[in-house]
């Protein structure tokens, strides 16, 4: 397997509010997908519970604008066959529980985990980035379905939380800020968490991963404050 | 088991900003457990990841106020009897995965179903709460361990989502709104959900199930439009 550099692009979001789908990272995909004719699009995550179709169909118009074509894998006949013989991955954002159902209940993870591992070059937003980490257990859906397991890809040795924003929802609400559902993750797991701000992305480069984009992360280790790094930081923790 | 009536405090919250612990309950509280002597307190949550004994005490500290002792479940040889002879429950917030997790390994979940349903008076705050309806699906809570099942106490027929707020973290922030968490549970399920605001708490009183407090909220049903309900209004929606 010399020579096989996997190419992984972890988005906090998909969008940024004023901006059309994926706009923000449409550099970065034409790089990244350089040479690609069809993209393999796992539509699962289904945000606001549109259909497979529909949700890939949205895609399929961003991806037509760099000349890719897009596959729904939910109308793959054999999902397996369709991830092994992908020729990029793009797995889309919604809710995390039911995407990891999913994945599970079709016996996927292992699939997708092999195929980015075999160098085909994968995108995941949100729910889709999350599931690059060791775990869902840092994800901020709610658990609408119940999955057979918590665990998910490990394209990277530490978790994911999409969407940070630090602090209260609002000045006088009493949930529990980011930081301290994060924290509260850190007495159960000794897994690192990047909290990854919207427009900033993680990019693995074979063995290299470095936090990309605009907005710096904030990192979380068992036994240590959180403390910031800066766009350009590798991201060589590992659980 | 004429005679019988099931009373039960799900209250948003233990806190309000700017409050002491249980402060906005407490002449609801001393009517509630009116009569009663000890208290035994399910500290499972353990909000920031506090010990059980510490979380018990300071549960314990308000409870001497209302002249009512407190005992801690976890610390019980024997929790499923300890249930049984409670005179009165009370489970605290923190993280709904943990509390459910432990309840269900433990195998309370059906013992304090059982002994709630005899009489003894409940009260259970945020995650304390949530366990009150049919599963915990409708947590804001972070799946940092894996419960053997989302099950919970189904003391009302329906979901309940504590520390609702409604609208977005940030105005720029693209993560879901509770609004949006919540219509993609009904796309999984056909539970009814009630958004409870902080301030507010549901009363159960035998067959009366009311909203309280101060502050309107929010119902989610499949195939409706979100309504809002005001203080007083009967819960009496069912799965």
């Amino acid at each position: 397997m010399t020579g096989i550099i996997p190419k992984i692009i972890l988005g906090s979001t998909s969008t940024l509010s004023g901006q059309t789908y994926l706009q923000y990272l449409r550099p970065v995909l034409e790089n990244h997908f350089a040479g690609i004719k069809r993209l393999l699009f796992v539509p699962y995550a289904r945000p606001g519970g549109i259909d497979h179709a529909q949700y890939t169909a949205s895609a399929a118009n961003f991806f037509e604008t760099l000349g890719i074509a897009v596959d729904n894998l939910a109308a793959a006949k054999d999902p397996a066959l369709a991830i092994k013989n992908a020729e990029a991955i793009f797995t889309g954002g919604g809710n995390t529980f039911v995407l990891v159902q999913q994945l599970h209940q079709l016996g996927l993870m292992s699939a997708l985990k092999q195929r980015v591992l075999e160098g085909a070059p994968y995108l995941g937003t949100s729910a889709g980035a999350n599931i690059g980490g060791i775990s869902m257990g840092t994800t901020n859906d709610m658990p609408i379905v119940y999955p057979a397991s918590f665990a998910t890809l490990g394209l990277v040795g530490f978790n994911i939380n999409p969407h940070f924003i630090s602090g209260r929802a609002a000045p006088q609400h009493m949930g529990e800020t980011r930081e301290t559902r994060i924290a509260e993750f850190l007495t159960q797991n000794d897994t690192p968490v990047v909290g990854l701000p919207e427009g900033s992305w993680i990019q693995v480069m074979g063995q290299h991963i470095t936090l990309e984009g605009s907005q710096p992360a904030l990192i979380f280790e068992r036994d240590k404050q959180p403390y910031e790094l800066p766009v350009g930081s590798e991201l060589n923790f590992k659980k």
